[in-house]
Order: structure tokens, then sequence, then C-alpha cells
């Protein structure tokens, strides 16, 4: 087969960090053409917007998002209207309702819709998941601190209103649990800082029940300085099982498993070039819908102004 | 067949004033059990939870679930785990992953879940979803604005994370929304009040447009006094379409179509008794979809504090 030729809208940190490596060292697939309103690449064609690269008679067959999530809808719905399968950056929206339309326009339309979690793709995530198959749970315990003026500098978009804050990292993790988890959980309690000059979360402790009743808890925390921790802790009947470094190492009872390279956006792609073909469908909302529901049942606390 | 033998948990201001007449007033179920931790009903078994009543040998083969959202998973739970059919009051849950769970239980035990919105069942719905079928719509406006004091009095629970505030009665024009277009909708844009002492909102500014690009707006508010106001105004190729009272009553360009008595609750145990033969899930969430889609994407506001 030939080809996938790929369209990509936004050039911002995270194309630049890892959808342009991604995409090159990926086999089936081919960077075509790019739509960004600032920024151009040599070698491929370039447009000011989707709606120009849609309408230039380049010839394309998927479009890659990697835009902000708010006002990503009518992107994401003008490329699936144009025939083209279709690949979004998590979070895959800033409401679950247009995700939920997007899957309906793809499944009519007859075009892949993948909605991306790329830790996921960490290297330790899908032998946890075989491990937690096998063993009973006493207990999950997220930490995920990080300092967001070194992550995200200068990104407005994510103090916005459907920017998340705190959960644009944390819906990592959560993509995580809720991927290796032989029971689903839902959230119980919550407690939401936000800054009292910005509009979104800057940390959050969430605290989760399993349906069967095993206690899931998060803490978010965007003011970390120092070391950063992305951590989950399963405590279970055989023992204690640690991912660190956002699911890509792994500890079980003391001993490290896996040390391997950060190669999540990759493994995104080499799924989307599987899924094309069959015009398939792989968008499971749940990190989103736990977020939502953060949001919805959440207490909120006003803390000190964050100035970036 | 025999009557449905039900038990309802809850005997607040919802289940006294509308779950009791109704079930009264319904063929094929009676009420044979009540669980409440204050109140108790003559004619019937009374318990203190719902634990005691699944545990006591009265035979019940449906439970009706009138609590506040908050603390109702586990009670719905065991319902669905002693195999007994489940009838949800609205909201379903304190959150969407809860109830996406129950749903999943219900298959595997293979008992009915109704996640009921009485809204829907309102005299106006079913005729307005028809001539929508059939017209080009242009602008969708719903104005819910009540005066909280009179219809919650003292019901500390819907000021509480998980009671939704003004969403408590918005979901209702949601449900009714939702159920009534015949494209679906999303969040764009939304404002929401919260009382500089409440954990709740009192009010809310909503802007949606459906997959197809048609505004349609809602304002919830509960500050409001004199006339309430529970209107749903469509603007159609044909002519305006004016549903009043809640989906009561239809106004059609001008002239009143329909003029009817309330019997919301009547319609959905009628529908229960239906559901239940074939142990079948009736449980649309996409009015609760939008309410977390409204917390995740809206914009804070502090407003006046509100002493009940």
């Amino acid at each position: 087969m030939s080809n996938i030729r790929l369209g990509i809208v936004g050039l911002g940190k995270i194309a630049r960090d890892q959808h342009l490596g991604a995409i090159a060292a990926t086999d089936g697939i081919e960077l075509t053409a790019v739509a960004s309103r600032n920024a151009q690449l040599d070698g491929v064609h370039c447009f000011r917007d989707i709606a120009d690269m849609l309408a230039s008679g380049v010839e394309l067959d998927a479009v890659s998002l990697c835009t902000p999530p708010q006002g990503r809808f009518a992107q994401a719905r003008a490329a699936i209207e144009a025939g083209k399968h279709l690949m979004l950056e998590k979070p895959p929206g800033a409401t679950l309702s247009e995700v939920f339309a997007l899957e309906r326009l793809a499944r009519e339309k007859g075009v892949s819709l993948y909605a991306t979690w790329h830790s996921r793709a960490a290297a330790a995530v899908e032998p946890v998941r075989d491990m937690l198959a096998k063993r009973t749970i006493r207990s999950v315990a997220v930490s995920w601190k990080e300092d967001v003026r070194h992550w995200h500098p200068g990104q407005a978009w994510i103090w916005e209103p459907g920017g998340l804050g705190v959960f644009d990292p944390g819906i990592n993790a959560l993509s995580i649990v809720t991927r290796i988890m032989p029971d689903s959980f839902h959230l119980t309690a919550a407690d939401l800082s936000f800054p009292a000059n910005r509009a979104a979360p800057i940390a959050a402790n969430l605290a989760f029940e399993t349906a069967g009743g095993v206690p899931v808890t998060a803490e978010f925390d965007w003011r970390q300085t120092g070391p950063q921790t992305w951590d989950i802790r399963i405590e279970t009947d055989e023992g204690l099982i640690v991912m660190t470094h956002g699911g890509s190492r792994l500890i079980v009872d003391g001993t490290a498993q896996i040390v391997e390279e950060d190669h999540e956006y990759r493994r995104l792609y080499e799924r989307f070039v599987e899924i094309v073909p069959a015009s398939a469908i792989d968008a499971d909302l749940s990190p989103l819908v736990h977020v939502a529901d953060a949001f919805m049942l959440g207490r909120r606390l006003t803390v000190e102004a964050f100035e970036d």
C-alpha cells in the first residue's frame, strides 16, 4: 500500500517537539502539507489554515490536529467532511459532546477517527495492564507534579476555559490508569485549586473508587519546582507496582523492569497507519469523562494568583 | 403478568410530590416497600435504608431511587447486584463515570436500568420532536428562570458539589432540547455564576452549536422572583414554535396547540412497566454530558452570597 499522505494542522510546541519527528520515523505515512497561521515548514506544502489546505488541490488522505482543544471541532468537522481520516491530539476536544459528534460524523463518512492518548503508548503501560489482569488490586495512587513554567511557557490557552489547566498533564495519568485497570472507577470527591487570576485549576486532589470499592487517588500539581513527579503506585496482593517517568519506567517489588527511551508518538502514528485502511474508530473518551466529572463534582478553592 | 413489586428509596420532596401519586395511578406496578432514614409510610414495609430493605426477605422486583445524586451509586449498585430492575431520578448520578458503570452492571445482571428525565415526558415534547424532524431550524433559545427559595426550600444538597445548583432545573431543559432536536449540539462557551458562599452555580449562560452550525442558547437563573419562566423558543423556516411551562404547553405561530395538565411522572412509571419485562436499558446520558461540559468549559464568575 502506498504511504498515507498526511496534513498536520498547528505547528506549535507539541507538533515540533513530537509529531514531526514521529511522522518522519514511521513507515507508511508521510508529511505532505502543513497548516499554520504563523509558521512554515521546508519541503512540504504550507497553508494558513485547514480550509486553504483542504481547498488547495494537494492530495491528502489524512489530517492530524495539533492545535489547542478550544476551536478544534470546526477543523475536525472540515477534515471529516472532506473525507480525510483524522487523528486528534489529547484532549480530543473542549467538550465531550463535540467528540461524540465527531465520532458519529466519522462513522457516517467512513473515515478513521483516532483520539490519541500519548501516555498510553508509554513502555510500561501494556505490561502493567497484563499484570493487573492477574492480581488483586488494593489501591492506586497517582502523583503528577510538575513545573508549569518549564513545561508550558507562554501557553495562554491552557489557562483559558477549555484549556483544562493542570488536567492537561493530569489527563495523561488518567489515560494510563483507565487503560491498566481491569475495573472501571468513578470520582467520589475532588478539590480543584484555581489561582485567583486564572480560569483553570493549578492543582487538583481527586478521590475515585472502582465499582468493586478499590480506592484510586490522584494528586495533580503544577507548582512543583525541583524534581518532577509522574508516578503511579499500585498496591496489589502480590506486592507493589510503581510506574515512574509518565509510564515509561516500571519497578515491580523494588526491581526495575523496564527502562526505555520514549517512543510514545511513534507508537501513535504506527497505530494510525494500522487503523486507517479499515477506516476504524479508536476513540476512548474515558479520560476526558473523568476530567469533566472532576469539574462537575469538584469543590473549587481559590489560591494565590499565578503569573507566568 | 403480575404487578411489579417496587421499593422506593428516599421519601423527600420529590418522592412525596410526584412518585407516590404516579405509582398509585399506574397499572402494572405497586409500591411494596420504602427505605427512608427519617420517614415512614402507612401500608407498606418500611426500612431505614436500602441494605435493610434488600436483606429483609420482602419480595421486590424493582427499586426506584428518589435520593439526591451524591451517594446514589452505592444504593444503585446494591439494587442491581440484588437482581432488581432500577429506576433513577434525574440526574442519574453525581458523575458520568458512575452511570456508565451502572449501565455495564445492569447489562451483566440482566436487569433494566431506566435513567429518567421527567421533563421529556411533558405533553409538548414528542409533538415538537415530530415537527422539527420536518422543518429547518434557525435557532433555539431556552429561558429557565425560577425562584430557588420557592422550589428548593432548605435542600442543602443542591448547593453542594454534585448537587449541580441551577443545573438541577436546567438539566430538565437540556433533557427536552436533546430529545426534540434532530441534530446533536455541543457547548462553545459558558458563564457560570457561583454565589460567594456556595459550591454550586446560581445562574448560567450557555452557548451551543449544532454540528450543522445552528445556534442554541440557554439562560438558567435561580434568582427569578415574580413570574417563573420555563420556555423554549425555536425559530424555524416555517415559523416560531414556543414550548412553555416546562414543555407542557405548546404555541405554534402564536396559536396554542397543547394545554394539558402535568402527567410527567405517570408517564415515567408507564415506561418503566414497559421496559422491565425485557430487562431493557433506557439511559440516555446526553443531558448530563452537557452539564459536565458546562462545568468543564464554563468560565466561573463569583456573585453575591446566597442565603436561604
